[in-house]
């Protein structure tokens, strides 16, 4: 199978919100072969913290996205530390305010000027993945005939931009932070950020089972010193306040003046809805209000006690057959 | 109505983990009038944050708790500013370990020596206090009758006590955190403490409703900082995290060798088991399991969208009512 690995340089990109991202550049890898008529494009782009490496895992022949049949496009979203973030630029601080509107925006114009791709098969996402999944939907209708928006919203619900408040906050509150940028990396903010994190992300049961001794984790601080906190410290602290400020921002709404109802009601790619059931942040109700909106929609709740993450790595061999069972049926359709 | 305030000096009070609390004092205050066999005596310990005046709400004529049949003692638990709490100290950072077991043991001096008070009627206890009753019921089992919980569980869950990780965390990321006590008021660590506090103290539902903005308030930032953060802000910051720490180690089983469904399997109290269907942390599930455990207990969940707040001051009516009426029949058993 041929992988590939490259970027494109985009110049200097206008910001939906205003201000302007310089010498921008997006990141991407690829399995599989495009074909003749480029009708087996799937893009596939990162959640938050994530960059493309971290969320290859489903990319297999028996996986979620089999790139023996599909052209599997992996892009990373601005802010995560390969894409141009906070981090790559000399003068960070003043207003990297990017939307998903300028991550899709800036995806369309790889797929069309570095692989000639006008329509896409399938947009897949997970959480961050599946705002950029709403987004492309609404954005370029004629551009990507489905997608799977799997935990994950097309607007960032009110209790959720809560949560992203918590997590700024606690960049925010460390000593480093000098009211422009960190003098140096955020320990304590870190310590914070990572069980807040891991509070929501994961679900009551998952404490409940303390499935975390399994994995080999002495105890509860244990599992939050090694498997949160290091994941969230891999990345600069500016890109993860580009990432929260994204995500808040999330709202398909503002390409139609603000009404995220009709820019719902608006998508005609076959639409798979699929929210965790024990998911703290992207809840069942919300999904299942935002299915209700767009045309034709297929909603199929993840049964798991796994929380947000039961879309995530390696996580349930469970989980992940029904979301490949999901995914296959919206691919034959 | 009579209504009396009161502290009792306790002298040097050994704690269950260890260590002395230095001249300890329980502040209180009682409502009505304690009749002449003693047989209608009820306790209301305090919850998270709160002093008495904060809780007197229910305390009235057609509330939760009527001061004209019971003689209804509030209690102020330690650590919460009033009762002997580390803001009092000279030196509070070595080991302010209370537990419990430390707080129910000193109320129980305080009913018999102030008030020659052998057997309570009912403990009724919402969140924290909740905690404190179904202590009574395992410490004293001759000691009280019934005991009403509301919010709250016997033994705090693990995912319970990441959010109190979280919240201590945020205090401790603090600049004036100087690894013993804060050099000045944690600005910034109060900041993410309110933020971390209203997104699991509400519930998605009472934020998607954006219920403040008919009480008042302009946007969600407004609502942060003018209702969440001043709660608080009210308190010493190593008050909180007294609080905090007592809130952690909640497990009745501590004093049945670390057996807490013994513990629960011992209560002879009549128990009324009251969740909120909406609370984050102390989730239906998490109730209903030591529910199941506690012989003849009444299991009536709370079907709310105020979250953990439901059973607290003034939110909604409808709960109030659902909450009265459950005590009532409780008091009439």
């Amino acid at each position: 199978m041929m992988m590939r690995e490259g970027s494109i340089a985009l110049g200097d990109v206008p910001l939906h919100a205003g201000g302007v991202l310089p010498e921008a550049r997006l990141v991407w890898k690829s399995f599989g072969t495009l074909n003749a008529d480029h009708s087996n494009a799937v893009l596939y782009p990162t959640s938050y913290g994530a960059q493309h490496t971290d969320l290859e895992w489903l990319i297999k022949a028996d996986g979620i996205l089999d790139p023996t049949r599909w052209f599997v496009i992996q892009v990373n979203q601005f802010g995560n530390g390969l894409s141009t973030s906070p981090s790559h630029l000399i003068d960070p601080a003043p207003a990297f305010t990017v939307s998903h509107v300028d991550n899709v925006r800036a995806q369309e114009r790889l797929l069309r000027e570095s692989f000639g791709i006008e329509r896409l098969a399938l947009v897949y996402g997970w959480s961050m993945g599946a705002q950029q999944a709403y987004h492309w939907a609404v954005m370029y209708p004629d551009g990507v005939a489905r997608i799977a928006a799997v935990c994950g919203t097309a607007c960032t619900s009110e209790h959720n931009r809560l949560f992203l408040m918590s997590l700024e906050s606690a960049l925010l509150a460390d000593p480093a932070w000098n009211g422009r940028t960190f003098a140096d990396v955020p320990e304590r903010g870190f310590h914070t950020f990572a069980r807040i994190y891991a509070s929501w992300a994961a679900s009551q049961e998952f404490y409940r089972r303390r499935e975390y001794l399994k994995q080999g984790y002495t105890d509860l601080d244990d599992y939050l010193a090694r498997a949160w906190e290091p994941f969230y410290r891999k990345r600069d602290a500016l890109d993860h306040l580009a990432m929260l400020r994204t995500w808040m921002r999330n709202d398909v709404g503002v390409v139609m003046d603000g009404d995220t109802r009709m820019a719902l009601k608006s998508i005609r790619a076959k639409t798979l809805v699929m929210p965790s059931t024990t998911d703290l942040y992207f809840t069942v109700d919300d999904c299942a209000a935002e299915a209700a909106l767009i045309p034709g929609s297929q909603f199929r709740p993840l049964h798991s006690w796994l929380g947000h993450r039961a879309g995530n790595p390696v996580n349930s061999a469970v989980d992940t057959l029904a979301i490949r069972r999901a995914v296959d049926e919206l691919l034959a359709t």
